[in-house]
Order: C-alpha cells, then structure tokens, then sequence
C-alpha cells in the first residue's frame, strides 16, 4: 500500500500547492507612467492623480500601479502630448487645448467661450457624443483621450480697471491665452501670455493691466485680489474639462479588468474634481469677500459681450470652413447647447432665478 | 527507474496543474441581491443599477456579480430599507426620503426645498461633511447608504390653471408627496399621493388640479402636457439624489478590493446619472416644447415663494428643535448652501443670466 499513499500524499501536496500559489503566479503587476502638466501637490488638478493611483490600485489589489511624475521630474509641461504620443509616459494628465498646435481639432475639448456649462458639457461628452469625436481626433496619433476633470466655471479674470465699453478695451494688456485671447485680440486689446511666477508682479507694476488665472479656489494664493478690484465673472471658460491622454499600445497591453478599473476610475475622479473644484471655489471666495470687502464683482456689459460673441462666431466659423472634421466637432457642440441650454434656463437658472441671493 | 520518472511526471503534471490553475482556484464568486424601487428597465433610474452591475462585474473580472430585482420581482418598492436592514436584499437602489417613517433624519439626503442644486450638493456630500452625515444616520440601522445617482433640477408640476397668488392655492388639489406636500399644506394647499398609473385619469377628470412628478424626461411619456397646460420651474426638489443602501454584513464579507470596485462604481453611475438626466431631459424638452408650443413655463411669483420659504423654514426649525442630529443636519446643509450659492451666482448663475436664451 506504500506507494499508493505515497502518491496520495503526493497529490494532497500537490493541490495544496495549486491552492496557495495562485494569487502569487496569477497576479502580474502592471505599471504605468503618469506625467502631469502640474507642479507636484498642486491642489485640486494634482488631487485629481493621485486620487486616480490610489483606487486604481486598491480595486486591482495592487496588480495595477500608477507612478506620477509632476512638472518638477519631467521639465516638459506642455511637452505632454508628446511624451505620451512617443510612449515615454503611459498616461498624461493634462488639458486638451493646450495642443491645438499639434492638432487644431484638440482645441475644442476642454471648453470654448461662450460654451457649455459643466453638467451640460458631461451630457455632450457621454450622452451626445463628444467622447467619440474626441477619440477620432486623439485616434490619429495613437493616443485615447477621456475627461480629467473640471475646473466649473472660470472667472473673467482681475481688471485694475473697470471696463466700461468697447473702448476701454483697445490696446488692454491682458494676460488671456488661447482662443478667448484671439477673441480678445478681435476687439482691440493685446493678449500676452506670462509664466505663472511673474503674474502678480506684472500686474503689479502695470506690465499687464488684466489677467485672467481660473477662479477663486486657485486664484486666492496668487494673491491678485489685492491689486486688482475688478472680479469679471466668466464668458471664455464656462467648463473647462481636463483631460487623461493614453498611449494606444499602453492600453492595449493591460488586461480588459485592468482597462475597466482605468476607464472607471478615470471617470470617477474626474466627476470628483467638478464638486472639490465647486467646494474650494466656494469656501476661497467666501474668504476673499470676507477678507476684502471691496472687491466689485463685475459683468461684461451688453455691448462687450455681444462684440466678443461676434468675434467667437467668426473665428469657429473660420476653423469650420478650413476642415470638415472641426465643423462636425462645431456643429455638434452647437446642437447640444442649443437643447441643453433650453433645459438649463427651465430648470437650475429658473431655480436660481426665483430666489433672492 | 520506473518508480522516479513516474513521480517526476508527477511532479510535473502537479506543476503544470499549480499554474493552469490559479484564475479557478483564486477567484471566489461574491454573489449579490440588489432591490430597487423602480419597475423593470425604468428609463435612467434602471440604467443607472445596470450600469452598476456591469461595470462591477468588468472590473471584478468575474468576481463580483449583482443581481437585480425590480419592483415586480420583489412587489416591495417601498419596503427597500427593511429588506436591506433585514438581510434579505444586500444592496438597495431608492431614494432617501421614502424612509422618512422609518428615520426621520433620512428626509435629508435626497434633496430640500430651496436646497442646493445638484453641484452645490455633490460640493457638500464629498467634501463638505455631507457624506459621513448619512454615514451616522444608517449606521444607526446597520447600513450603509452613498449617493446613488441624480434627477438634476425637478419642474414644480403641472397645472391646469395658473397660480396667480396664494389665493389660487386655496383647496389645491396636487399631487406632491413628502416634505413639499408639507409646505403646500401650510399654506392652504391639499396635497395627494396618487400612484403612478392613475396620475394621468386624475388630472384629466379634475380629481386632481395639478401634479409634480420629476422633469420633461420622465415627464413625456406621461402624457401630463397634453391636458396641462402649465408648466411650473422647480423650488422643492433642486438635487434629487437617489442612494444605494448596503447592508452592513454583506459589505463586511466583500474582501477591501471589491469593497472599493463597489464604492468607485456606485459614486461613477451616481455621476453619471446626473449627466444622463441632463442629456434626457434636454431631448425631451426640445420634444415637448416642439410638439406643444402653446405649453407656458411659469415661475411662481414673489408672494408664493416667500410664503413656501416661510413655510419651509418653520417645518425644519420644527425638525431641529425635535432632534439633535436633526438639527447637525440642517445647520450644516444650511451653512454650506450660504457659501455655495455665493459662488454659483458669480458663476454659472452670472454667466448664464449675461447670454441671451
């Protein structure tokens, strides 16, 4: 009987082992490389990556491992996109107009003057197509694209003076970038852009009589509110939606749990920053108004701002008649507004409306 | 040599087995029951748990599976909280303030008259205490409860003649249920439940003179806008959020990597709910309003909605002054939305009250 419990025994000890190995010979870990545009601990935009690593690893049980290299560690803030297009970096954290100089397409995913309002620019891109005219424009360089979270509603900006008409904005130095910069250019003032480090000191000693950064929650610390009365509510960046960019190969190699658990979480955070960039706007400029009294929340009269919609019209319809994949893009976002913006004066702007402040 | 080549094929075959294994022998099956109030397939709120169950069986790779049951399984839509807190059912889809009766504390975490919208309120759940708020309520009831997904800004109703003045609410029939009922009934109103299915026959036979129900997407199949010809904005129901109800001994079983693909893939399909509402009730507004143009949007006047804040006031200092945790509750909703809202209106409020409709 010897060698047949021996190889009973043996066989025991065979599934023994088959029973303890597994979570050892099963799980490969994978890991990634995020870079991001941010400065390392920047508030709210670098919360939005490191929320992103830590449940992505906590739901893949540590096979799925995120490393983020901030500004500081890859020197290449605005070189992004094309890090991740070359598979230096996995993933980027980033926003997509920034890159309207290698794609012009890229410049309409983040959030366009006179645009969308967050929750309506959600239901554009998962409800009405947005993410799939989003992923035509990022297929062509091997790259995925999915929303990284907004910033809500961006301030006009801080003004030294106050801007009356039409005229008090010729030859007006302000620090606008992008396409809110080329409308602001159309009427007559001179758009720069300046590193964020010189800002207050520009605006300090009138290099620049304007600029405009984001909105209370990220404006506070630079300070701005101490130099510049005016507080414009926005017009030029009423969503602005950052964005995870993907190398195609990258992706590819992930198992599809592992994608899943990405796409999820991705989309998670990214819904997280809108309520923590609504929760720090609030309490910052409840400090601000707090702290200074005086400071005059201004809107852009009728005049300016109709000239300013003039000039937007005429610059989407001068990207739409130059290539027919923009004009889908414009003719898409135009749509979506139309209905949405009818079902938002109904509802939150009827709402908010009816009640005294 | 007999004896050794035939333990080393084996060995062999036990190794062989070892790794062939693992994904079979790992990966226990964590089965759960899901009840939710809503009937089989219920447009955007039945999305929203399918939603659920396949993101979560994706990212689990199999792991974790939901059963869903809709109101027809488990003839019990109203019945979620105890068969949850009994056992029966180990996750829950509904909405708080049905359990009212059970907790009078419940009524808070859906949506308050003149409350915050829907991002005021994500603001306040995820970073503003709201969350471990709610935590303290059902922990109360060996639950826990998270957000569950949400309907954007609901219209005031329907109604078959205009409400001028408080005169006109006098004797009221409406249809509104809950904590809104109670404010209508201060002031002169009578308020009904009626089901669902006789909603219709009850406005049209002037059982009933009015009637809310949500907004223009669960609105449209009803039929409400064929014999009602006004259409009131919303002032009862800002925000409201669904939730998942969990119970307490099955979340303990799920080990910590399911417990946060649970977590994660409630808190996305919430958000995406929220999205989904608003693509949809855009669609169907732009329906409504095309093939019903004669229908007249109405906000109530000054005189009305002072007296439903008045009102509203009263029955929460009522509240308050009852019950301590009550009170926690209202003080901290009511000091968030003050911050919030100072915020909305130099924000989306300034910007959508700048652009023509």
């Amino acid at each position: 009987m010897r060698p047949i419990s021996s190889r009973l025994s043996m066989i025991l000890g065979c599934l023994l082992l088959a029973v303890s190995l597994p979570l050892v010979a099963a799980e490969k870990v994978y890991r990634l490389k995020l870079a991001e545009t941010w400065p390392p601990n920047y508030p709210i935009l670098g919360d939005t990556t490191k929320n992103l690593a830590a449940i992505v690893e906590k739901m893949s049980n540590g096979r799925l491992i995120i490393r983020i290299d901030s500004k500081n560690k890859h020197k290449a803030p605005l070189g992004i996109f094309d890090m991740v297009k070359a598979g230096q970096y996995d993933i980027g954290h980033s926003a997509s107009y920034y890159w309207k100089g290698k794609d012009p397409n890229a410049l309409f995913f983040t959030t366009m003057p006179f645009g969308m309002t967050t929750p309506e620019q959600y239901g554009w891109f998962y409800y009405g197509g947005g993410l799939e005219l989003m992923e035509k424009v990022y297929a062509r360089h091997g790259m995925l694209s999915f929303p990284g979270g907004n910033t809500g509603n961006q301030m006009g900006g801080w003004f030294r003076k106050e801007i009356k008409s039409l005229d008090d904005l010729q030859g007006l130095k302000m620090r606008i970038p992008g396409f809110a910069g080329e409308v602001f250019a159309r009427l007559g003032a001179s758009p720069t852009n300046i590193p964020a480090g010189e800002l207050y000191t520009s605006l300090e000693r009138n290099t620049i009589d304007a600029l405009e950064w984001v909105g209370p929650a990220l404006d506070l610390r630079m300070g701005f509110h101490k130099i510049a009365p005016y507080y414009y509510t926005g017009w030029h960046e009423p969503a602005a939606e950052l964005h995870f960019l993907i190398n195609k190969k990258s992706w590819d190699k992930l198992p599809s749990d592992l994608q899943e658990i990405l796409r999820v979480a991705m989309r998670s955070v990214a819904y997280d920053m809108y309520a923590q960039s609504y929760h720090e706007n609030s309490e910052s400029w409840s400090k601000i108004r707090t702290e200074f009294p005086d400071i005059k929340v201004k809107s852009f009269t009728g005049e300016v701002l109709d000239a300013m919609q003039k000039a937007n019209m005429e610059l989407l319809a001068e990207r739409a008649a130059k290539d027919p994949l923009a004009k889908e893009i414009i003719d898409s976002q135009a749509t979506y507004l139309e209905k949405a913006r009818a079902w938002t004066s109904i509802s939150d702007k009827a709402y908010l409306n009816s009640l005294d402040d």
